[in-house]
């Protein structure tokens, strides 16, 4: 994994490190497989640095675990015991996100969805993570779950040094737009395509 | 993250678990971030389901280490200490890989990776690992190192369950030929392209 060369060095009155530095608002999309597992690789990496995590899981089923947050919340805990790289929080929806009072009550999935970006708005301002994860946040500026424009001005406009990744097919061209680095992630091949179904380890 | 359903069921005389279960060829390619970033997420899924892991990087600097090795050698270590998770390996050439004789000297990088893929070669024949991650082997096929028709039969023919995931661009056609999956990562925008080099955490 060779270190980056820029192809130019743009006139932005920066330094190189100021530049290197900059935090990144990324997005991983397209139909492809790996928006997610990308997203959670880039977790472990942050991790790694002694990063704050906050991973926000915008999916309906709050039953489904995936092994990332099994793994990923156990490197949290060593974080705790040993001090090795850096605090991991992991909320979803699906059921109430974890730090509401509703939890665990049949609720509605688009007022849940709203609740979500708001707290994720809130320690924005806080400044509370060092990388925040929205997965398949997408969805939620595809269905207008979220205001559009209240996305974009939060994420262009959140302070301080705060990486964000968001995934999930058909990114919004305004959230395109605003991001430091797009990947479009394009199906060529799959099993499912076989009629082969998800497996363990692969799929969750 | 929902469960994949097919989009037919193939009259291929297996059951439904057989097929869910057949061993996978995957692999990462095209020019975008993301490629080695989820192979190693799908490492991290594997781990947590008590997977043994074994991580073969093909590139030319030993020097570089990446927060994955760290992470996923730290997932070994405690699966070595307290059973969680599976066992991890993590390769990789540049001066000689970890096996071999001829480490800490400078060596000859065709002769090198074409040593690497013997190795796997054999692992896969004695079937010692549950996934193989073989990093930027793509470029080994591209460039001669190692004979295409060898390395499509051994694939093809593995023994056992084994999966195996390969990353880096411009895959050869053979081996896409023969993946169960192919995902082609496509930049659609990067912070190099606006002068922005690599950082820590993002790109290591």
């Amino acid at each position: 994994m060779p270190q980056g060369e820029p192809l130019t060095v743009p006139d932005d009155g920066l330094t190189t490190k100021q530049r290197r530095n900059r935090p990144l608002l990324m997005v991983n999309t397209g139909d492809g497989k790996g928006k997610s597992t990308s997203a959670f690789g880039l977790a472990l990496r942050g991790w790694n640095q002694g990063w704050d995590i906050g991973v926000f899981q915008f999916v309906k089923s709050a039953k489904w675990r995936i092994g990332e947050q099994t793994v990923l919340e156990r490197l949290g805990e060593l974080h705790t015991q040993t001090g090795e790289g850096g605090p991991v929080e992991w909320h979803k929806m699906g059921s109430g996100w974890s730090w509401s009072r509703k939890q665990g009550t049949e609720t509605d999935h688009e007022a849940e969805a709203a609740e979500g970006w708001g707290e994720v708005k809130r320690r924005l301002a806080e400044q509370k993570h060092t990388l925040y994860v929205l997965d398949e946040f997408t969805y939620l500026m595809e269905r207008g779950w979220v205001d559009v424009d209240d996305v974009v001005t939060t994420l262009r406009d959140r302070p301080g040094h705060q990486h964000v990744m968001i995934t999930g097919r058909r990114a919004h061209p305004a959230l395109r737009e605003i991001a430091d680095l797009v990947t479009e992630m394009q199906h060529e091949k799959h099993p499912f395509d076989r009629g082969q179904k998800g497996q363990r380890g692969i799929e969750w």
